[in-house]
């Protein structure tokens, strides 16, 4: 099998989250950036495309061109699949019409901006039948899939309690200054109707449904919106009830001084619980009802081998954020080759266009149930 | 100034909390057990103080005899004040009566069962100027009052948001057992409408008010009744809405399993954050939005003057359970001896009778809430 | 049985060991102060005998006249045993006037300024059945017995290699400052040759031979005298070999800027190690060959039987350094109560005579290795 | 410029080292692989090319053919430096011969087997002119950076004290299992006379050498070889005088039961002290004499400039060993760039042939203190 190629939209020099898909697809060598609409100008592009060591030729004025043009090539010599690292509200088109001209997704989160494109999305996808990851990135740190492997294996028993909690701080900081927030962040129309739901609380909902193999079935929501003129929520204290019947509470926040990206989940079931801290992703405590609590590490001792298989160096060296979003890509490449070869590999996993969809559904919930002093809302409406 | 003269009403021999007040009482040599009305009956009244070296004559029958027989005695001979320790539904009777009998009263929490008595309690004990300590223990910890100073200084700036949990796990190896939970916490006649609200929400309850020096104002809950035939609540969760606009989370279980004695609480404001953990008591994480994060120690650097006395060693040395409720103890003996000197000081820094009324309106608040869906609900109707 | 009577030698107002030895023996109810030699002049020990509660009959003008007046009364009216609480050159001469004299010791570490002062207290106590107990706090501690506990069980295995450190950093700032530090812990004369191994080298030798149930036979010292005109150590590193043929390092100071009471000793055996932190009391971590790391607590899962006895609150609770300082007197008033009936117990466990002659040896063979340029030096010469 | 071209010795499929240094080299896009001499067979280099998507013809049947092939390439086309791979007896020969013909070296540590190697090379990258980068990795942490710009500041003060630790314990299930130890790691003839002293102790030296910046003087070590027929050091203990005057332990070994990759190092000055763990390796904990304890991170507030830029994600994402490794390839590529572009930067940061001299001197004076019975030894004899 070849290298993968992949054509980037978005992400143009100075991008963070342009470099940080190219690090994390780049990791394990199975994918090269082949061509990029990086910027909003082809003469940006090309700069963009220089510092990447992109031929011209390569360095596209627009997504459309960039489809429309790598669609003429063969297989092999054309981009296999589009990474959309754009803001928020220019995730739809892209994914849109690579999905209509043959070319697999991957996009960042939140998927889109309203729950019709959403659903648009998974619709083309599955009747397409290409592959589409949405680089949740949080579910591929292996201490948060050995959580998974623990519940669905039943050592955490029925699950009873779920906690989470995403907590940032950096906007408080730029309050106090009164200075501008990016509007792709305060604006509802490049960020949609929600602020921190939409940035952070999407991670959070999507975390608590991975580990618990299980949907948020209805939500209450108090947002809070804090400093001059703030229009989007940057603060949210939630209520949850799941698909099993557990309940739990959420605490999302960018104005939580201090905090720098303080993702903690805890899951209690009858027979044991997890707490998983993303600033010390490579621990996972457990504490069981019969002996005593446990420290989990990626390539320690009793982890699952599937888990193992997640963690590219030996124990006692620390992995981070830059090899968990590069378990996404490697996870979704590792599909894509078995699917180029015809055979497919049953159950993939890196999130899918599905979960997009339910990112979406749970920022319009908390976002209405906020409106009606914090009713219990379904995220399936 | 002699020491103080201590009668207890419940906490017979094999009581825990009998013990702890003993112990924590007599820590700083300032109180002295002098009679005790310990069991349901004089014979084992008798045997409880035998072992505690108490001479027979002052073992009681009951608390009434109790309270009528050292009346009678003159001051400095008989006891000064009640310390009530028995279960949650014999609390109102013995603090009633030995306010009315011109005693002053320590009394274990939730302080009565129904809203009504704690406003009784709460007349009294305003009416007759007699000290009413309620021993929400945890407010003792130095950390936890270095955490208010810091909030009431304005070293946090304006406080934004709150996040408290109180998780235990000790139920959940009950309920698999199928065990029978001792009465006077399963059973609303013994320990009142309130679960696992009474035993440890109202702790959470308090430590949020007493660090934030602000009172919770409504609350959203959605209680858990988990195990078969379960009436009362053993896990809850709810949205906070604080005096001063502050909003936040409160996570509650007595079947989080695996838990010990989880009480954990962060509060946000403009210009920083603290963290404790009851847990690991002797540390107060603070993170700011201009310097790196901070760990206050008991007798630690830059620990305000008030925080510091009330820690008993030096630095590195650990404090817990007892030492904080000691000093309940001792700040209400200070109190009292100020009091019998006629120099009474002026805040003094210990939960009253006041403490304990919000207390009780919290659990009622929570219950009709729940009843409610989860409707906002004020805690003073 | 009634309470056991304790006479104080040294400890007056202001003193800090004297306030924690107080408090220290009196939280079990066992034990009540009787009569004092608390100050230098009998006024100042009637002031502090005054703030304590104590008739003015009961506050003697030296430890002799305590000793010898008590002995005159009758069995139960005189003191039962002599706590010392003195500077370290004034141990020896109350401890053995006491034991000749018939009473039971309870004395603070380092027992003597040499060896041979040592060795006459243990043929004073072996030869009279006196009991003798040397505060050795630390190995009161719950998770300190747990180890120990694990090591003669042999959850460990063959023991290999023991790490432990006691790092302060108090007089860092004195020495910034040019302060004088108090003289006995400056003077040979009033500390003995040894500076920081006195006052917690010995600890930490203490602590090492208390969990591996073994002696340290010979050390190889190199210490520091850091400071203007400094004469005793103030600083160590030393090079272990233990009586199994375990060997490790000790690191010791109290120039160590920044640490409050950094006692952290780790254990390696050919199964299982554990790494206790003293600032941490409450947690025993344990790795393991074949399992992953556990976190013991003092009335946790898997706890033994005789360690659980040693905590005195339910698990989740912090203990700390008043209760495990308590152990050792409860300990010791267990065994003297058991003496005082006839019916002694067999291995009590609190630090004896002898451990504080292994102390004192300790303290010389450090130095004389240090002289000798870290010559390998046993500690039984 | 364009990409910097790579060739590599060792590390063929399956190789653990190979693996991590193409994963590090490529993580910035300065570095691609070209050619290599992967294995000790041209079959099975080509095999191991293919898998990392390399032309046959660019892979060679010895890194003798490929030192010399790519010599024949004009600049540009062949490769700009060799990164070594190998197990330990196999570096000194192709670093050697590289070096001669004219090429840059990346080498893997410790540098060589004997200290007369060492030199070797030493003289002739310092003749040459020519770049030498050894992969002591952890010291491209940026919170090691971050610790050694605050000692190299000031902030700390006069350095008086360190503590360092390397400890794993995978070796002590092999020894349980009776397994054979790679031969690599038992024989002294592919590995040299140390053991853990080469695999972990040269990382301990190099890392407190980087921190503090200053070299260690002297050692006095007690070693261990635990285990059946164990020939080379598995543990050891050793004393450390710092050219500053500074005194410290050393403990490593690879038979501490449970411990992962524990390397922990302590530094403490007059004025300040800091501690970092590797396993928690995007934390800085640091102690002051007149402040709280700070914990500082990579993105975080207060950090050096410097430092803040080997940083490659925002604060509160954990980056790892990779990301560390990475920094040293390009620190090494951006100072190549440099010296290709004729503007050579003044102190590029990344370990030295001089360290890795340094390094041997190390494990040489290490064995021979130990065969004195822990006599204090000269690291430059």
């Amino acid at each position: 099998m070849r290298k993968l190629r992949m054509g980037m939209v978005g992400g143009g020099i100075g991008s963070f989250m342009g470099d940080v898909h190219r690090k994390a697809s780049g990791l394990d060598g199975m994918i090269e950036l082949v061509c990029g609409a990086f910027n909003s100008t082809l003469e940006k592009t090309i700069e963009s495309g220089k510092s990447l060591y992109l031929p011209k030729e390569k360095c596209y004025g627009s997504f459309q061109e960039m489809i429309l043009e790598e669609k003429k090539l063969p297989e092999g010599e054309r981009m296999d699949f589009v990474t959309i690292v754009t803001p928020n509200h220019l995730h739809f088109e892209p994914a849109k019409m690579a999905l209509e001209n043959g070319f697999h997704v991957v996009c960042d989160k939140p998927m889109t901006l309203t729950i019709q494109e959403a659903q648009i999305l998974e619709k083309l996808a599955k009747e397409s039948g290409l592959l589409f990851a949405l680089t949740h990135n949080y579910t591929g740190n292996a201490m948060v899939k050995q959580a998974r492997a623990m519940v669905t294996n039943g050592d955490l028993g029925e699950i009873r309690k779920v906690q989470v909690q995403y907590l940032q701080g950096w906007m408080a900081a730029e309050i106090n200054k009164e200075a501008k927030i990016k509007p792709w962040r305060a604006d509802p129309k490049k960020s949609g109707i929600g602020g921190s739901l939409a940035d952070i609380g999407t991670h959070a909902e999507n975390l608590v449904s991975y580990i618990t193999n299980q949907e948020i079935v209805e939500i209450a929501a108090d947002l809070g919106r804090i400093g001059k003129d703030r229009v989007l929520d940057n603060d949210g204290n939630l209520l949850l009830r799941m698909e099993g019947g557990a309940k739990g509470t959420m605490s999302i926040s960018q104005v939580a001084t201090g905090e720098e990206n303080a993702l903690i989940v805890k899951v209690y079931g009858s027979k044991g619980s997890i707490e998983w801290n993303q600033e010390e992703s490579t621990k996972l405590i457990a504490k069981w009802i019969d002996k005593p609590q446990q420290a989990f590490t990626p390539d320690g001792i009793d982890i699952y081998d599937s888990v193992r298989a997640t963690s590219r160096i030996p124990k006692g060296h620390p992995e981070g954020y830059l090899e968990a979003f590069g378990n996404i890509y490697r996870a979704f490449a590792t599909h894509l080759m078995s699917v180029l070869e015809n055979k497919p590999i049953e159950k993939p996993d890196y999130p899918s266009v599905s979960d997009g969809v339910r990112g979406v559904q749970f920022i319009y919930a908390a976002v209405k149930s906020d409106q009606e002093n914090s009713a219990w809302t379904k995220l399936k409406q």
